[in-house]
């Protein structure tokens, strides 16, 4: 018989994590702090948790993916927390993006209660996530990511062991400082090309012919030029994700200068957005309207 | 018959260049500063010019790719310079990468002498050369291009004419401050991730299998990881160019947070740097020693 799965966080990448791990049969039990977002998944086949901590009582396998540090320690250590139902023995993978700090003191908690812990963070987007393709950056013990192994291989096609816990949240941070930063190199060359007269058509037909092609950039390029930025990946977060790298940065006592000031523009376009956009709207600190 | 060209500079990327030349056929006339490394090319076959002045007045089509907007002007306006032999009904086509405004500049000079010109910088490196594959954007008048096009057919394989004299340069800008940014935003996400005890390998198999992948970073990478920074493109000519993408950003009022900001980490490797290295050796920045 399949384990049964716990699901916390039903958002643009849960609820398709979700949806195929009913499809391949596994037993699920979902939970989301908007109860409505839950509905689609209960009428597909899930159970809905009373909270937190019943959702991660009925589970083998406990995955958590929540937009941020502040949500997942509600969730782990708020009124009917995940942390006081996870029993001795289970798996607890949270794929949220978070600090490598905050997984260590997951990990820690988990340990004394008898639970396995795996930081999972993935990426690949809302794309990759409703095709079960998502890319999982994981730290933790390989027999742990062995025995978890099923139920990933639901969800992603490729599973990076990179450390201990807190290690998956390290490269994630870093993976997403390099895609925040593609993006905005081509927002600043954008800005620098048309203030010239060239058209950022032309940039950009030039870039897909040069070693300057990027993956995130031949999807982002032809959605930037149309000023369409319908999320897939939320400027908020990826603005999140980048305080951490850059927190992070700080506390080992690094700088990063490109990061710092692309962290600017980001900050700059999410304040005046009134929408909520994807990140390659990072584009709109150039433009006259800012959304 | 075909065409004589005139080549005036004979760099990483000229040497080879004249070399396609020779091997399809086109006399050759070359001029370089330092009159030893025109010596393979005059042992294959192509003509010595005198000086810049002579070598363009040989020419039916002059192509100059020199390192900087001073060593152009020079070679055109200096003792014997270019522009002074250049002959009414020839083509004069400059692959340096310079200003727009300085592409502006010989544009109109050449108009005065009845001499067509293209502002042709190239993309590819000097391996792109070597194959007769280079990328080149071009600024001038389409009649033009079609007339160098027999030229231009040995030495590359895409040619964007992208507007008006100094529209390729100003795409030429662009795309470096593009790939500057991406290099750098690879040696800022190892020194994140290094820092936290990930070791960078980790990191550059995760980003190989991700959207973050770039064509640029493909190649460089696994030279990073290495600390193997022999010149394809040296980091000088990055910064220079840098410097130009900054300078032309101030006259058009557009302020670039993340090119500035890396400007800053190239400066400071290319000030420790006792050898000439290529641009990826930005991530010196983040090891205790400056090579």
């Amino acid at each position: 018989m399949k384990p049964t799965v716990g699901l916390i966080g039903l958002g643009l990448m849960g609820k398709p994590m979700g949806r195929n791990l009913l499809k391949a049969g596994f037993p699920l039990v979902v939970w989301n702090r908007t109860a409505a977002r839950a509905e689609d998944l209960v009428s597909e086949g899930a159970k809905l948790g009373a909270n937190p901590r019943e959702t991660a009582a009925a589970a083998d396998v406990l995955i958590s993916i929540v937009s941020d540090p502040p949500a997942l320690e509600e969730v782990l250590w708020g009124a009917r927390g995940a942390m006081e139902g996870l029993r001795r023995g289970s798996i607890y993978m949270d794929s949220s993006t978070i600090s490598p700090d905050l997984a260590q003191r997951v990990a820690a908690a988990c340990g004394e209660r008898g639970v396995e812990f795996l930081d999972a963070p993935v990426t690949g987007g809302d794309w990759g996530a409703k095709k079960g393709e998502l890319v999982f950056m994981i730290g933790g013990r390989a027999e742990v990511l062995e025995r978890a192994r099923p139920v990933l291989e639901v969800l992603g096609k490729k599973f990076f062991l990179l450390g201990a816990n807190g290690a998956g949240q390290t490269v994630k941070l870093a993976m997403n400082l390099i895609l925040a930063l593609e993006v905005e190199a081509l927002a600043e060359a954008l800005a620098l090309a048309t203030s010239a007269g060239v058209p950022g058509e032309k940039l950009v037909e030039v870039m897909q012919s040069s070693m300057a092609r990027a993956g995130v950039l031949d999807v982002k390029a032809p959605l930037m030029l149309q000023n369409e930025y319908a999320a897939s990946f939320p400027l908020r977060l990826m603005h999140k994700d980048m305080r951490l790298a850059l927190e992070l940065a700080r506390q080992q006592g690094v700088t990063l200068p490109a990061a710092a000031a692309a962290y600017g523009t980001y900050s700059a376009v999410k304040d005046a957005s009134k929408d909520d956009p994807d990140y390659s709207a990072v584009a709109r600190f150039w433009s006259k309207s800012a959304g």
